[in-house]
């Protein structure tokens, strides 16, 4: 008889340590591709990205190939587990793709030639890409090759799920999921995109915002006019959207679009006692960053502000001269992108409907508007029935110094909610980031320790949930 | 004996006639050269222009040089008049340099691939600083071409002094004018950098607007953040930014930066009287940039909005990621520019300050600020005593279908009020642009008519003036 995965497990965790050095190679390969799937000058970088990956997987025994989509293509992967393996059929999902990396001139390194820096917090791996997500979902693969080298195969059965679009509103992957949704349902999906809780603590995320993208343009003149000829007698489109927009809020940080908190859940006193357990010190949190106050409604916890709040930003607004020098220009047109992230039942169509409705109403009669939709999908709140989550958290709590915690998340992975709606799988958020990687930012690195031990957790993950 | 200055005009003005194709080709051999002078990287541009022109006049037998400034170089330019001629001596002035092309795309052909084209209002001169400043200073240099070809020698005796920093603020203007002050004094001052009234009535311009120009940058976070990750705890300087500019004005069009209406003069009845008679068909005016209604004080009349009123323009802004797609980020800056049109009394400086207070003291304690000072001039009125004034309006009347006109004037050249405040002499302000010109835009033009029939008017005016 075979001896238990958990026995198993010591002989794979060496080989972690022993092969790490050539991990980080393999990683610092993958980082070396410019995916970033926004934009269409990348769209090359993202298809040599899969093809990496599945030329990696291959060299696993992993069955694995390029799914082509309108976009950009899936990685997708099949190995069986153990012969008369009882453990529960796994999905791994992660993303190759990487956001953009302007503005440029803040980079200390070419974003796209990675390397192992030694900081005052000990080694990071720098590079666009390393922590989001390139570098969290080769810890899966790496806990993967280190079972396989030491055992010959995989604890459990596995189906690997990698996407090229997560970082542009992954445009094809609920079509995907559904005209493949027999091949890609497994027993429970594994989710590797978020971080530790405040650098330190391995968090399960329970609870994700949704995510809706706005894009706008308001034309006023049909062409850009001289300031001084017209100025003062011709609507200024600049001046338009600085007006919209300066009433997003209102001095107490209430988004004023109607309706936009319908959905929104009262914490309960269990959550929010067990959130304040926490200890969340948002002090070194913004400190961390250059700032010092909570900007969001005066009225709840600046950890509510980020797990369980709907928050509008602006992501981006552009008009008129922006060069070198001046010029007196009087713009034909002004821009924003805007996101809303979303909480408990907040439906992203109705928001994009009224936000709209309420821009439109504030613009004068003299100027037009064009939209664009970005990404829309609602918040989730994740099921942790399955026995692997209280498996997984007792392994997570054995490779860390802190126990695992069940965690919400400000960001929004709107795969969560799509595998449970349309595979009907429950999926589990884990991931090693840190407050300080700076992913989405110039600069962006993944620490050493988070690459390490968390193709350690994985390993352990793997052995805990196919016991 | 010899005859006088009108007698001789006939011959001149026919002159013009058989040369304008020659005339037009040295135009168009002006507009290739790129320069534009807000932007560093056209420096050796500028300085390729003013060799042009130096070697222009040098052909007229005038004694020009270029002149070195820590800036772009100054042109000047001396030529003597008929002996015993009992003309004033005139200085006439014009700028060389361009405003940037951007947004380029908007462009129908190259802004420095110059042509004549024809349209449905007849030909045009298509490219940038047809109209802006190139063509008008050529219409004079042309006139003086053809009294020279006519009669070896000008009418009156003439300081040529042509300028490559106007569309960047001037900064070696002033203290070149102090240096060179015995040298560049004269009788009278011509400048050619307006326009007609309405498109069709020459205007001789004794209202000029300042100008003040303020850019500045919001700084939030130290870096750009994950909106899912910071969004809702940390402040955003583009919600600052557009807050702050959203109290610009209120909902009558006033502008909110305290003390600003200060020094703003009471239009005097005979002037508003005037300017009615005048009829500005403001509908038409707006109509042309695809426009209706005017966007100014809803106290005051469109045509004072353009001519004797302050305003305050967005010139541009920018903030975060504004390229293809989105990208969900918090981002680290927020940075505007902003032109004030002075009139009056209004004083630049302390208008400069009270802005930069006003938008300070609507900064949270979070956010820093940094200035960057742009343009900085008062408005001036024009005194129409001296003899040529009156001598001119005749001449004008003499070549176009409606009898010139004494107008104000919206945008600012400050070299109006510096001719007198340092030269001591008064400034004549003529040109023959037209409304669509489209200075400072895409497609800018200069009808061939304006070039034509405005060097015929200089042709007219030297022999007026030099009676």
């Amino acid at each position: 008889m075979t001896s238990s995965p958990n026995a198993k497990l010591d002989t794979v965790l060496a080989r972690i340590d022993s092969d790490l050095p050539a991990a980080t190679d393999r990683l610092l390969e993958l980082l070396r591709i410019p995916s970033i799937s926004t934009d269409p000058a990348y769209k090359g970088d993202c298809d040599r990205a899969a093809d990496w990956l599945v030329t990696d997987l291959q060299s696993l025994g992993i069955k694995a190939e390029k799914r082509p989509t309108p976009g950009h293509p899936m990685v997708v992967g099949h190995v069986d587990g153990p012969k008369g393996s009882t453990g529960p059929h796994i999905l791994f999902y992660g993303h190759y793709d990487v956001q953009p990396v302007d503005p440029l001139n803040l980079w200390r390194r070419d974003p796209f030639d990675p390397a192992i820096e030694d900081t005052a917090k000990g080694k990071v791996i720098r590079g666009r890409g390393s922590a989001d997500d390139k570098g969290q979902l080769m810890t899966f693969i790496e806990a993967c090759r280190a079972w396989k080298a030491e055992h010959g195969e995989l604890p459990c059965k596995i189906t690997f799920f990698l996407e090229g679009e997560e970082e542009s509103g992954s445009p094809s992957l609920v079509p995907f999921m559904k005209e493949n949704a027999d091949e890609l349902t497994c027993d429970l999906a594994l989710i590797c995109d978020t971080g530790l809780f405040q650098s330190k603590t391995p968090a399960i995320m329970t609870m994700l915002r949704g995510l809706l993208g706005e894009e706008f343009t308001i034309t006023g003149p049909d062409k850009d006019l001289h300031s001084g000829m017209y100025g003062g007698l011709a609507m200024n489109p600049a001046r338009v959207l600085t007006k919209i927009l300066g009433n997003l809020f209102d001095e107490d940080g209430v988004i004023q679009v109607p309706d936009l908190y319908e959905g929104v859940p009262v914490l309960n006193p269990e959550m929010k006692a067990q959130w304040e357990g926490l200890g969340f010190d948002y002090k070194t949190f913004l400190g961390d960053v250059g700032l010092s106050e909570p900007a969001g409604e005066a009225s709840v916890t600046p950890l509510e502000m980020i797990w369980s709040r709907p928050t509008a930003e602006i992501n981006g607004i552009w008009s008129g001269y922006t060069g070198a020098g001046f010029k007196t220009v009087l713009p034909s047109e002004a821009s924003a992108k805007l996101s809303f992230r979303l909480v408990g039942t907040q439906d992203p169509l109705a928001i994009r409907k009224n936000f709209r409705a309420w821009v439109e109403a504030q613009l004068p009669a003299d100027c037009k508007i064009t939209w664009k939709d970005h990404s829309c999908s609602p918040a989730s709140q994740m099921s942790t029935d399955h026995p692997a989550f209280e498996a997984a958290r007792k392994a997570l709590t054995d490779e860390w110094p802190d126990p695992a915690a069940y965690a919400g998340c400000g960001g929004s992975i709107p795969i969560a909610g799509y595998f449970k709606s349309i595979l009907g799988m429950d999926a589990m958020l884990v991931g090693w980031g840190k407050d300080d990687d700076m992913i989405h930012s110039p600069n962006e690195k993944y620490d050493l320790e988070s690459f390490h031990k968390g193709t350690r957790s994985w390993a352990r993950m793997l052995a805990a949930m196919s016991e």
